[in-house]
């Protein structure tokens, strides 16, 4: 019996995280954790529920809110999940450019593409529970086809046709059942950026480190772009911890220009940094392709604030990225990451995706398990981001194993929050604005 | 003594276009052309206000409404005036990136840097009224020094910086007066979108045609996308009204692929378009710069999507538009359009910036005669767009004569509604829309 979505609950999530400046970096120094938070009520007998949420820093979350409800009027309530799900890439067109009025003050960027994650990856959740698989088991079972008519190539077929997309699907399909067990047994390679905070006192940081290197973390991100002799010196000890076996990340989120970012990257080169992230502004493929030609062998990654596929199109044409950080919850939803992962894999980038912030780790561990064993199959420079706040407001806990992200095990996207959760961080009436 | 903004009112007003379809075209089938509105209130003795729009279709401009009350109270009311102009591009700096919640949810891109064009362009026009000019007049008569303190250089000091920008104005400013005085004589040459809307049957399409070249107009605009068959045989009529030596421009509003847009321009080559408007994603640089190389001699002509003065940097840099067609809205404001125009002469690029909307033209003569007498100096392929309808809502008419807009003379940057408009089309109460 085909299920329909009966009603499109928008919350207004914040967590007050300015207070112990956890996420703060040298563009980001006071966030609010904050998420757009969906529920998708629906008619089935046995009240299946779908939850999705984007993810914002606070100010602006309303506006996301907002264009939520705009868009769900449209596309989503009264639909049955079949009439989406048959043809999900068209579905997906439809409500991103159905509406040219809505469409306008993005497209398909900024609010209306934040509030579109939301609601579409509600749907996926909503579509793996009443499966009843973790979405990455959902992705890697279904056929290249299935996959392949989830996905709108509008503005990127000069690049990746759904002929060439089923191709590559089928081309890795023999191995997927190894790599599954084998991700099932040892779990997806991990960094941590719990450490690197920018507004963790040095010795905060120091203790932080070490704590991640007796946790078995490899891979540790340091938060730079305030001031270069303070990047400097914590860079120093945080080498004193990792030793140089070990990889150090940095990330500047945007505060450079072009020959700023060169010349900061060749004075932080002497700490071995295995990439730089956002070192000047996510919108510019040409300038981050001239950073990374300047700073070789220094990496460059980005893609956190790369707002949908026809950027990550020119970032892979333009080779302005070694490290591919999509959003789950900035691109509009799966299908987009879908389109972004493959597109990855033909211009042969690793996928890094976005951890951290609300839900962020929990969407992306599935994205990369989907990406390695159904997609990529490689783990080379391939490292899931691991921030460990908030984390205790889903019903989930994320399961980490020696710096190893373990298989998610309960159907759906992995962002379903408590209840309590939802009661006590609501803003602004939650308890938590209230005190 | 100095000028403060005690109150940052904002209105949403819509006009209903969708229902005689002027402005429609392949990707805008029902546009409600609307208005973002601002008005800033002062306690200048003699009543002094600002007022600046952004533009919008309809749903969404609620949106813009909301994220210019955050922004407002955060950076604009209470604020003197003065200490706003005193170093703009600081203060532009400031409203785009100094609260890091709300860049999150751009940055610099859709719902919240419309909504701040809407905020900045209110304090130019606040800002031009106490100076008794109007804004082209101000720019002009302004030193090299004192416009560039007006930008931002952020993100741009790759192609652009300070120094090179105030040499590149003092190179011409000896011929300013001259310029000037010719544009008071015979005004910036237009063209008119008036004839071309896709929603108008040919019949009445082709008495518009006909009436534009009447009333002077040399260049025309056709919107094409929805249909080749349907575009080859408009273009067959625009041309059959229009002559050959009269330009043809076409505009695709975004609906191709880059393939699509070079086949399809292929066979539309045989009415010699002037150029191709937004063949595809506005924010595909390299795509356009593809679609450039294969179909010249026909230009590309883009921009009126481009949101940040980061993108543009991009399509110069790239050769990726022959035509440079910034929003003076969709831009944050009038600072960053100081810093488009800047690169466009530097890599030789005319600017032709978008008219029609509500405001677009009020705003963009005033661009385009800054640009003509303090900073290209050129007349070559410039050409402004003209649409004809909703112009009665503003305080001071567009005057063109034979097909070319005459000089604004009233104090302001030109978008100053009547009360009688606010209130009629005030969203959704006012009598309008009650009706």
């Amino acid at each position: 019996m085909p299920i329909k979505i009966t009603d499109v609950i928008v919350r207004d999530i914040r967590f007050p995280t300015s207070r112990s400046l956890d996420g703060s970096d040298a563009m980001n120094a006071t966030s609010d954790y904050s998420a757009t938070y969906v529920t998708l009520v629906t008619d089935a007998p046995d009240g299946l529920t779908g939850h999705g949420l984007t993810f914002t820093i606070g100010r602006g979350n309303d506006l996301c809110v907002e264009a939520v409800k705009a868009l769900a009027a449209l596309f989503v309530t009264g639909r049955t999940l079949e009439s989406i799900t048959e043809n999900f890439g068209a579905y997906w067109h439809e409500i991103v450019a159905g509406d040219c009025q809505l469409r306008w003050v993005g497209p398909e960027k900024g609010v209306v593409h934040l509030a579109t994650a939301a609601i579409i990856n509600a749907i996926w959740d909503l579509w793996a529970k009443q499966q009843g698989k973790p979405i990455w088991k959902m992705l890697v079972d279904m056929s290249p086809e299935e996959l392949v008519r989830c996905i709108d190539f509008t503005f990127i077929t000069d690049v990746l046709t759904p002929s060439e997309a089923i191709a590559m699907l089928r081309r890795v399909a023999p191995g997927k059942a190894a790599r599954e067990a084998e991700m099932q047994d040892t779990g997806y390679p991990g960094y941590t950026t719990a450490a690197g905070w920018l507004g963790y006192s040095e010795e905060k940081m120091r203790r932080l480190a070490r704590e991640a290197v007796e946790a078995g973390w490899t891979h540790l991100k340091q938060k730079v772009g305030a001031d270069i002799e303070q990047d400097m010196r914590r860079a120093r000890i945080l080498r004193e911890e990792l030793g140089w076996d070990r990889k150090l990340m940095m990330d500047a989120n945007q505060t450079w220009d072009v020959d700023q970012a060169v010349a900061n990257m060749r004075r932080l080169a002497e700490f071995d940094p295995w990439w730089i992230e956002e070192p000047t502004s996510p919108d510019d493929v040409l300038g981050h392709a001239a950073i990374r030609a300047r700073i070789h062998p220094i990496g460059v990654a980005t893609g956190e604030h790369a707002h949908n596929r026809v950027m990550f199109k020119q970032f892979f044409q333009a080779g302005g990225m070694d490290f591919c950080q999509l959003d789950p919850a900035r691109l509009g939803g799966l299908n987009e990451v879908l389109a972004v992962v493959l597109m990855a894999a033909k211009f042969g980038v690793p996928v890094c995706p976005h951890g951290g912030g609300v839900g962020l780790c929990q969407y992306s561990q599935n994205v990369v398990l989907f990406d390695y064993i159904a997609v990529s199959a490689s783990l080379e420079k391939r490292v899931l981001e691991y921030v460990d706040h908030l984390h205790e407001n889903f019903i989930e806990p994320i399961v980490i194993r020696r710096g190893r992200y373990m298989p998610p095990k309960l159907p759906g996207y992995g962002v379903t929050m408590k209840p309590e959760t939802l009661e006590r961080f609501a803003y602004p009436h939650g308890a938590e604005w209230q005190a």
